[in-house]
């Protein structure tokens, strides 16, 4: 699998007080709400605000140290990861999250943005208008793409990206885990996008916003995911390309534009992505 | 000063085959040269396409495994980081540069704009159309902000960023070094940071660009900076913020929005930031 990029960088408004929890090994937890809008351009030309609320976990010191420094109302810069869990539920429905762990948070000052900087939303929490939302991520393709329209005649791709992270716990030891993150493509990028296959190594960048949907037995369910600015097709999928990995030399030249890389080699994959990502028919549309 | 934050995201083009050269100590570099346009909205509303060349370095194993793997016209997608030095001419002058090393590169296909995707320069280089190139900081000013105006009448903010890194070298030190990156605002941007002062906290995104000058003596000077996009002012400069540091506990709350944080504390600065930046007349406006 290619070696994974995981980052995503906000700025917005703390919409309440943050919250400090304890683990029972007494990790703390600061968990963060943060909303802010995006200004993107639709099918018609025309920019629109789009309003995001996501929720951030800032761990240990720096989540103790930040615990009394941050307020309702206030701007904040944060620089995180995607987080993905998995669980299965007492009726045995595998559930699946994608959350955001902080690496920082940083308050911020309404600088450049003085004039009107928040709007307040219908529970009169106030939120940023000009946001900073950005998700960057390399990852595999768990299954091939499928080009659909919707109604109105718009292309739309839905992708799952398994982003490989290799890390080093707090005892030292080397870990590797595996986050499985949506992405959605729309119009050109969508058309452009619809050979990918599975196993097929990406570059993704763009906003990251909440879907919501009902599921087949009436529940509301939620789904964090990445509407795609930019995708760049990677060529090397299979090699894990990592400064560490005796690689044997160079000379591993590949045909010039593949547009069908191999499936992750099962050595290299520490879960098998069939049975760990979440079945088809529960992920929206 | 602030812990540092110093990535950068490049697709491009390589304009020419890489070379290989090796360190006295035997390790491996290759030089990559990659260039693309930016899209970019002027003064008057309108777009331009900006053309850029980067040289990009790439160490060690990830070097060997690529250098066969790259040709000119390939695009690359490149994850880097600033990197700054400094050094004295034979007559006595500092001189100082900032270049790029490379975390890692993958080569990318003409995916999503496959229709005329690059153009040529004079020099009959290909130079990709639809760039990425985005640079993302977060350090002190080594200055306060000035404020000028071009004879047009624009609005142009020079700022000296003194970008904090700590990293672990190859022989497992935690080691830690100080990259000192100019970035230009323009028009609104530049007039709503006017009031940033020396040793302020800031999170700049934008483009990375090339400018060249004549010094004094007549010689042909280049430099390496960020046009900011954003800019973000951070309301804690004088703490570290490590989640490794001994903070002994949360609480350390600033006033809401302090428009002139404290210079960084001798203690903290590893470098005489007025000593070790190149002097002011040395920087082109």
């Amino acid at each position: 699998m290619a070696r994974g990029l995981n980052s995503v960088n906000l700025v917005g408004t703390l919409t309440q007080a943050p919250e400090m929890r304890y683990t029972a090994n007494g990790l703390a937890i600061l968990e963060l709400n943060v909303a802010g809008n995006d200004h993107v351009v639709g099918s018609d030309g025309q920019e629109r605000e789009l309003a995001w609320y996501h929720r951030v976990s800032l761990f240990g010191n720096q989540a103790e140290m930040m615990a009394d420094q941050l307020n309702a109302g206030d701007p904040v810069f944060i620089d995180a990861r995607l987080n993905f869990r998995s669980w299965e539920t007492p009726e045995g429905q595998r559930r699946s999250m994608l959350s955001l762990n902080a690496n920082r948070v940083e308050r911020v000052t309404y600088g450049t943005r003085s004039d009107q900087p928040t709007v307040q939303d219908a529970r009169g929490q106030d939120r940023l208008r000009f946001a900073l939302n950005e998700a960057r991520i390399i990852g595999n393709l768990t299954r091939d793409a499928e080009l659909r329209y919707t109604p109105s005649g718009d292309a739309v791709l839905g992708l799952s990206v398994a982003v490989n992270e290799r890390y080093r716990d707090r005892s030292g030891q080397d870990q590797e885990s595996t986050h499985f993150v949506d992405v959605d493509l729309w119009r050109e990028l969508a058309e452009a996008s619809a050979d990918l296959q599975k196993g097929a190594p990406v570059f993704v960048t763009g906003r990251l916003k909440n879907d919501s949907w009902t599921d087949r037995e009436g529940n509301q369910r939620r789904t964090t995911k990445i509407e795609a600015s930019r995708i760049e097709f990677l060529t090397r999928g299979s090699e894990s390309g990592g400064s560490g990995t005796p690689a044997g030399g160079g000379g591993r030249s590949q045909p010039a534009a593949s547009p069908n890389p191999p499936a992750p080699a099962p050595s290299e994959s520490r879960l098998d992505i069939d049975e760990e990502f979440p079945p088809e028919e529960d992920l929206p549309f």
